[in-house]
């Protein structure tokens, strides 16, 4: 049992304890695999990575990331809309039946698995079924579109909190505290908001933001096909239609800062398009 | 000029001009250090310290990071409160200085330069200066609190949206929207918190945010010595006495999933209490 050739950690453990011929436990190790770029894997991810006998991942990882670890089967759980995925409660079960199977699993997740990642769903299926879960941490998206358009995320006399929210609804809109989010000085982040950018952007204005309020859309961030947009928040609507990547609406004073080409950087932006809709208002 | 034997990228940008006697302008890059754990760095702030001939760094940068750079100067900012620190507007003309000098100049920071880090002001006074700057994102401390304690950020049917503020103040108590941060279904994660949680929890309760509230506090997340303690939002001054290392405040009903002690850790949690202080409100 266990003995394939490819379940190296699995028969690691067994190894250990004694080359008895009995099946060693497997655990699941949730992994934020970052915004995209292989670069902006910690070096934590990257060791469990190398470490796993099976990756289970979603479409948002790279295969740049996935071919890091060559020895480890793959199962594509792909989450993204319009494609077939995996429900959450299958994924939480697949996790648990391999590693009763005595493998390392590694849960590879696109950011952070604590962020939006559905992690906390799938530690408590493990946790539930006894099997033993550790979370590696990984640069959320957002931190890295912040980065790489030079446009903190807070700022002095400008941001002082910054809040993530997710755009994304299963059915519908979606409900969020427009009251909350529409108040000055903080950044608002909105993940998976593109295909309700018109609406989030109608229900801040009328919760009182400023239409001119800066706005960028990152697009792909930290990939190579990056794409970056600023524009107001009465522009966002317009500015986000087409977008098909994973992308951000980030709204704030600070994301005036945004630059239209980061000094350094060269051939990893594809597209960059700034506007202007002060006259849209 | 630029000759000296460690200042190995300006001679590299030397060389690359065709080995003419000219000094090349140096550059600043803001790298995140993740939240102390070295295994918690990304690739890029890695191969960002390889490269670096100076290293600007504050107090809470480990020294098993600062190690990864040994051909490095350091030059220590320290920002901790009590201690002597260097004014935000000198390490601003310290970095454009130190570029242009020709040096490749790394200012690495704890957690993320852009959540707290003050990375924008940095970066405006490269920019005003005209000195090329980029930005390396990091695991800001929050993400690895929760990840090492099992307690997600968002999580479905508790926790909607996360809120990041900071409980330092110029000058006596933090001026938040507390309105806002009171709000169920949400995360708030309050960054430098300790000295003023007694006043955070207090307007937080009187705001409508429930005593009972879970709430944890993680000190020097993802290093060593991490400590955590999980009570209420009612306990969350007494258990902050006493804190010395940099510490999270992380506020909402998610919380109550932080685990006493994650299968698999052993010895890198130093100490861990739990607070049941319903009878405190």
């Amino acid at each position: 049992m266990a003995s394939s050739p490819d379940r190296t950690a699995a028969n690691r453990l067994v190894a250990l304890s004694g080359g008895e011929a009995v099946r060693a436990m497997g655990r699941v190790t949730l992994v934020g695999a970052g915004p995209g770029d292989p670069d902006l894997l910690t070096i934590k991810a990257l060791k469990a990575l190398q470490a796993s006998d099976v990756l289970v991942h979603d479409g948002l990882v790279s295969a740049e990331i996935l071919d890091l670890a060559p020895q480890a089967r793959r199962i594509d759980v792909a989450k993204r809309k319009s494609r077939h995925t995996l429900p959450q409660d299958d994924i939480n079960q697949l996790l648990v039946a391999l590693a009763r199977e005595g493998l390392e699993v590694v849960r590879l997740k696109g950011g952070d698995p604590f962020l939006f990642g559905r992690g906390g769903e799938e530690l408590s299926a493990c946790r539930e079924a006894g099997i033993d879960c550790t979370v590696v941490p990984g640069v959320t998206a957002a931190l890295a579109a912040s980065a790489g358009a030079g446009a903190p995320l807070t700022h002095r006399g400008s941001a002082q909190a910054v809040t993530f929210v997710t755009g994304h609804a299963a059915h519908g809109e979606p409900d969020l505290d427009w009251t909350a989010l529409a108040r000055p000085n903080q950044t608002v982040v909105v993940y998976m908001g593109v295909s309700t950018a018109g609406f989030i952007a109608q229900r801040l204005t009328a919760a009182g933001r400023a239409g001119s309020t800066p706005a960028l859309i990152v697009e792909n961030a930290s990939r190579t096909d990056e794409r970056r947009i600023l524009t107001t928040l009465a522009g966002l609507a317009t500015a986000a239609e087409g977008l098909k990547g994973p992308a951000l609406l980030m709204v704030g004073e600070a994301m005036a800062m945004a630059e239209i080409k980061v000094p350094g950087e060269t051939a990893t932006l594809a597209v960059v398009e700034v506007q202007n809709v002060s006259s849209g208002q």
